[in-house]
């Protein structure tokens, strides 16, 4: 028996929000002090690290659970299946709907609950929960599915990663560059006449030292209410820890799938970083003492940013839709699915397509 | 192979909330319109349908995570097991935590990397996560472990549910003394050893019409910031929903198991009202046009109220520690988890001591 992903969609929001629309920003380190050089030098020095020079916000009428249904109905379609078929519906998000000026979360019911309830479905026997697990929360959802599929418990699965970022960012704050909306969504399946799919996974939680790497915390600005959060994060211990843990982890999938660097065609890894990502690719090659192949790691962070539990669903989206030119899917390949983020949580998948 | 609880622990607030303390509450109906009968009446009435004589609340210092990480300390005593082994921690919860007199729930990390943060656990390979699932996220979370197991991904699970509900009352709301505070947990591992275990689950979510029966609402005091909400529920419904389909799913559970109802010597539901509990209960056995038998249902309602997720495991924990007298579990006894709540999901899981 194979599991393999037999649908994908994706919600890339229609509002562009540029570099220089933070322009007039009042940015604050972390004591609540101006920086002394001008926006223009934060924004550059800001795009030279991460790559990013715009991102998407969503419409104003819009939550990370209407965006994850948008995503759903594509992978769907795509799949040709019939929604009632579907077993599981998991979504993954870290910060549930926040409406457009508001601070809670709105997460009763949960996304999956209100997704399926949009995708009109009537079969009580597809199980709709949410997972959190910081970034990696879709490769993880994709995880928990073929286990639910090897376990006997299900045949046909939706995972959906949508998260609306826009909504928990602290003006003040110069990494809310970084964040970003969108909805990547994928059908898993069994299929018992086809080979490849998944071929190995891996995840770890690291939480001893590092579990408030990201943190809900206090504006920058202390004139604003103290009793308000915002998406927070220590950039420099992510990096660091980044580096040291991912590659391991993505080699121990590898491992355990049986499979060598030189079958991996291309590696869809979260993108919070531009440099982050091409260090750890550097470091991921530098154990098996091998050189990285060309064009092996597809990146959209430029235009879209870090949307979190939606950078991987999307980009393979794109790819595997031939919306990135220079980047083809080929049958029988081997690809890679990897992510980080808070919690700390690392994870990977190899999957053979 | 058997999947067996091996340690249980609960965590039980030490405030008591009693009936007589929501006297001087300014009771309104849905449209803000204050009740022609006296907040006794109310109460009066409220205790004959719930059961409910008082409640538990959280010390003002406390969160979810914290009470969830209490009753996981206990459970892993319990157990007798080195943390370091656990291979998964899985949190159920609906609302995160919520601080006292704030109003934005904080999942950011999720409650499980807070959790495995305050157990001092090193082991990376101890995948956290948590999961959105209504008042049956516990009862769902063993099913997750489960399929872990099953699929090989799995020895050893540490399964908690965690709740505060009296941070998200609406005060103006009746239905506010239902809710209570309370966090449940357990140890779940493969026996290759041992027979019993899990030996069935059922599953359904119902969201086509049932979805948002229960909500995030805003308070029914028209005076009170209309962008601040709290837990709501239409309580007709849900009785109705429960009654029409808690007992197919409970026997569709015993069903997949080969279990007899003769053989079920306790059910553990989740207990949100004890008449609709009473009316589930009668409505299994005329399924099966059998007899209730005496004592087949322990409650802890009438001194713990709902507290959501948490009410199955606490219930377990009390009776499997011989804490209410009248209730006893015997090597060999087959029991039964049962629950439903907002998404709106039912959940069922056979059991043999």
């Amino acid at each position: 028996m194979s599991i393999k992903i037999t649908g994908t969609g994706s919600y890339i929001p229609s509002s562009v929000e540029k570099n220089e629309d933070f322009d007039k920003h009042e940015f604050l380190d972390s004591n609540g002090a101006p920086f002394s050089h001008p926006n223009e030098v934060i924004i550059e020095k800001f795009k030279g690290i991460t790559g990013i020079g715009e991102r998407r916000y969503v419409k104003n009428h819009l939550t990370a659970s209407d965006i994850g249904f948008f995503a759903a109905e594509k992978a769907i379609e795509d799949a040709k299946i019939d929604p009632e078929t579907l077993d599981y519906i998991i979504v993954a998000h870290n910060f549930g709907d926040v409406k457009h000026n508001a601070i809670q979360s709105d997460i009763l019911p949960s996304l999956a609950s209100r997704v399926k309830h949009s995708l009109r479905i009537k079969n009580p026997n597809c199980v709709a929960y949410d997972i959190l697990f910081g970034c990696p929360g879709w490769v993880e959802g994709m995880i928990q599915a073929q286990a639910f599929i090897r376990a006997g418990m299900a045949k046909r699965c939706l995972v959906i990663g949508a998260e609306t970022l826009s909504r928990v960012v602290d003006k003040h704050d110069r990494d809310s560059m970084i964040y970003s909306d969108g909805a990547g969504a994928s059908i898993v399946e069994a299929d018992d006449s086809a080979s490849g799919g998944i071929l190995g996974h891996k995840t770890a939680s690291f939480t001893y030292d590092e579990a408030y790497f990201l943190y809900f915390g206090k504006s920058y600005n202390k004139d604003l209410c103290p009793d308000t959060r915002y998406i927070k994060m220590d950039g420099r211990k992510i990096y660091e820890f980044a580096l040291t843990n991912v590659p391991n982890a993505m080699k121990a999938c590898l491992d355990e799938a049986g499979v060598g660097i030189e079958q991996v065609k291309k590696i869809f890894i979260h993108q919070a970083n531009e440099k982050m990502d091409e260090a750890i690719l550097k470091r991921l090659y530098r154990l098996y003492k091998a050189d990285i192949p060309e064009g092996i790691m597809p990146m959209s962070i430029h235009k879209l940013g870090n949307s979190s539990v939606a950078t991987v669903p999307t980009l393979f989206d794109m790819v595997r839709k031939g919306q990135m030119e220079e980047h083809q899917l080929n049958n029988g390949d081997v690809i890679m699915f990897a992510s980080v983020g808070a919690g700390m949580h690392i994870n990977a998948i190899a999957y053979q397509i």
